[in-house]
């Protein structure tokens, strides 16, 4: 039985035929307990998903959906270490890696806690030296800063945590390149002494083609600034398993972290990739940080389905990416600090879940992994949120808040939340054309004017939103609200009956690149790709001085 | 006549109906001719648009249904000041601000040239005393740092083209403040000097809440540094105007400086919101930056509407929203100080054409405009790639990269390149079933591995780009490359019959938070909201501090 056949895809059917003759609106009419009944707390995060298109009996639906979809034996499987990554033959164990308290998980015959807490004794030690001086650079000063050369999942979450709780940061400054191009490390270099910058080079295999690249030009600029070759092993640290990749580059074996084949790049934060993280926070308040993961673990483990967090946030991903055909998900996060949490959550959703075919190879007849993208509120009200009012797009949106601020000042938390509140309200009930017109009444303008404007004015409302509330965005929270969306990522994986864990779909690329690089070295037209490849190649090499 | 029952739109069904029965691919083994056909080259920009599902009769009916929305005619309208913004009865002139050459623009019988080289004059003078140091702070020395205080128009503009230029900047720091999240503006002013900073407040009515809240706060940091009152005029500028406003706030007269109701948010970058952009490179390289907008206008104005470079892409934007279905389009610089350019642009398309009725006022019964949404490259193919390459949606993509690198740098520069190059190569070509299990039969492994790994590994291809190549990226190409957008998305209004120059759609949400901002004073219960909301704010109370 396929997907689209099962009897829950066929009552999902149905259910959007009925709910579809409601609004969201009418059904808060209805139901005096529907706030109560869709909303829930786990973790330390409150949801409200009380504000989308569903009744009670959609929920029951989608909750066969995933039963029928096998989400908690699948869960179970995860979490107990099998090797649910078929296309790898890999173990999943993401969740090990904040695991508190020492039950044994078992990847072929051997249990990897103990690992997990040596090597998070490792990173103990060496962060608690570099943030008290005790290491140095080589002018005999301590750290001020470091530079972090990793990309996609050697970069994103490092950023977007250092970002997100730079109120806890009492270490050094954190610094991170990824991109190929100069103008990135160019950038971050210019503003550092080279003498007090401790480099951490991020490749798990350290054969990342623009990861390499950096690394060697920060190598090449650190010894123009006047290092010798020997002070590389006082100065650079690696996250990778490639010893002697990172011994060839000059990297002592001290300084080098490893992680494991059962931890997929966009789920590393939790590793070894933390490190600058953990150089900026300190190793208690990252283990604050894993805690709070593991909150959000146990709570996924734990829950039944109907009041499971991430179970919740993913059949209403499906309900509306398979029955109403949303392609997108917006992440909103009333916070500054979170400015870059929907770029981290585009490689976990996207990377995870955009895909074409299911664990067995079967095309898939249905829409997979939603584009995810946002910026921070109430930034986004001032730029896109127009289409999400009054577009033609349905948009699924997640607001996020902070009840408590990092800075009190004034008035402005309450602004905040007057908004991340108002919106939410805004897109459900919409504004009618009679609203429009009583208001604009009191307005002195004429009938003609009047029936000009009412249409432009006219919200169509009936829009769903999630609000994810919190009480202040610290360490825990964070882990929190990291594992939820890793979790819904999972689940919606289950449902679609996807591999969540592989990345097949940037090879090709990769290896095309490999192809067209050495065609570039010389001025030679070029003739043997298509001819808008051969004609931009060649438009480039006119170009270049 | 609607669009939608309209000839060209009829002729785009049928037309669709036979471009899906080939492949790009198999469109440039047809047709030897198809880049120099679907290529060209305006204000030093060069556009490759072959590699799109078009054939040439299918760019044909896109140009007709151009006429048809008698896009030229609108165009010379708005260039010659026509109210065309109706529901504002407003002219949209951010034309002439550009404008190199002294024909008169006329509105509402007045000739608008002189007022805007008045203003100019006047951004230079003020401008220049800053970057020399003419103008000082109240400790006698020049200003290193400026903060503009504003959001959405007056933000989004300024941060990316400040970013963007980054290396052509000589003069004062600038720093961004537009969330009304306190982290915003205090994390910006923990690392400034109170005595060399300027702020410059960026508000037109100088009421918008968030700009108004922060340029209070931002006041007070400055007078409980040790500033006097009488201080805040050396300190504080304003693009406003609202001449009591501003006067009330402390600001001089003569550091207030003014635009039209003829120019939009989205639109005025090219007005003394420029100001932080004008004091970073100055004067001279800000009127190249207006220089570049020029010479694509004049292209826009000038050349035939199929070799016209926004019509081109407005039109094939137009393809994929209504005829294939795309919700979303994506935008991806191969450029690091771009890297804010797609949040620009957010605004300028999803608030210009995120509408749902017509210019009149009838509601639209096809797509509008799209979700606009992107990362730099080499970054975003090791996050959200994967979905584009083997996701389940058309993602129409534009790839844009300059021929010379801002830093050159080792091989960075080449290998940036080469991923430009391959990625649209890769999206069009894909990879068969067939191509990969050749590459397979070399690995070694069992006739069972490769038929479960040959799915997963197999790429549909015949994904849509186009590639947008500049030699360099300087402020007259950066010019240009906005315009193009503008235009872009001014040419989809015309063809969706939308008004892109108001935005009825932010009105909603700031009113209900008019309304639920002094609920927030206490701590009773609310009530007066639908269940959620009420709800949604009890839990903010109970969970504050």
């Amino acid at each position: 039985m396929t997907m689209e056949s099962s009897p829950a895809w066929l009552a999902l059917q149905e259910e959007l035929r009925q709910v579809g003759k409601k609004t969201i609106r009418e059904f808060f009419q209805e139901d005096t307990q529907r706030f109560e009944r869709f909303s829930l707390e786990a973790a330390g995060l409150f949801l409200d998903y009380s504000k989308n298109r569903i009744r009670p009996h959609t929920m029951e639906v989608l909750m066969d959906l995933a039963a029928q979809a096998h989400v908690e034996d699948r869960r179970d499987r995860m979490f107990r270490g099998d090797a649910i990554n078929n296309t790898e033959g890999r173990a999943v164990l993401h969740t090990a890696l904040r695991q508190r308290g020492d039950d044994p998980v078992v990847v072929d015959g051997h249990n990897v806690i103990p690992d997990i807490r040596a090597s998070l004794a490792r990173l103990r030690q060496f962060s608690d030296d570099v943030r008290s001086g005790r290491i140095k650079g080589i002018g005999g000063e301590p750290f001020t800063d470091v530079v972090n050369i990793g990309i996609g999942g050697s970069d994103l979450g490092g950023v977007m945590t250092c970002e997100a709780l730079k109120p806890f940061s009492d270490g050094p400054r954190c610094h991170f390149v990824s991109n190929v191009d100069s103008s990135h490390l160019t950038e971050t270099l210019k503003r550092l002494d080279w003498q007090k910058t401790l480099f951490v080079i991020a490749s798990k295999t350290f054969t990342t083609q623009e990861t390499m690249t950096n690394a060697r030009s920060a190598r090449e600029w650190f010894l123009n600034q006047g290092a010798r070759e020997a002070d590389i092993s006082q100065h650079f640290a690696a996250v990778s398993t490639n010893l002697e990749a990172t011994a060839s580059f000059g990297i002592a074996a001290d300084r080098v972290f490893g992680f494991w084949d059962w931890v997929g790049g966009r789920y590393s934060i939790w590793s070894a990739i933390g490190l600058p993280l953990i150089l900026a926070i300190g190793m208690d308040r990252f283990e604050e940080f894993l805690t709070g993961a593991w909150e959000m673990d146990t709570h996924f483990r734990q829950a039944p389905l109907e009041r499971n967090m991430p179970v919740v946030l993913a059949v209403l991903g499906v309900w509306y990416r398979d029955f109403f055909g949303a392609e997108s998900h917006a992440v909103l996060p009333y916070d500054q600090y979170l400015h870059r949490f929907p770029a981290y959550l585009q490689q976990l959703d996207m990377e995870s879940n955009g895909k074409r075919v299911t664990r067995d190879g079967t095309v898939i007849p249905f829409a997979t992994g939603p584009i995810v993208w946002g910026e921070p509120g109430t930034n986004g009200q001032h730029a896109f949120f127009q289409l999400i009012h009054q577009g033609q797009s349905l948009i699924p949106a997640d607001f996020l808040a902070a009840a408590n601020p990092q800075h009190p000042l004034g008035d402005h938390h309450r602004i905040l939340m007057s908004n991340f509140l108002a919106q939410t309200e805004a897109l459900m009930n919409g504004r009618s054309a009679e609203e429009v017109r009583r208001e604009l009444e009191e307005s002195g303008l004429s009938e003609e004017q009047m029936a000009t404007l009412i249409p432009h004015r006219v919200f169509p409302g009936n829009k769903p939103t999630n609000s994810i509330l919190f009480k202040t965005l610290d360490p825990r929270t964070l882990g929190a609200l990291i594992a939820l969306y890793e979790h819904k990522v999972f689940v919606q994986g289950c449902i679609w009956d996807i591999n969540s864990f592989d990345q097949w779909g940037v090879e090709l690329g990769k290896k095309l690149a490999g192809v067209i690089l050495p065609q570039l070295k010389d001025d030679a037209a070029v003739v043997d790709h298509d001819a808008s490849t051969n004609g931009l190649i060649n438009q480039y090499k006119a170009w270049r001085n």
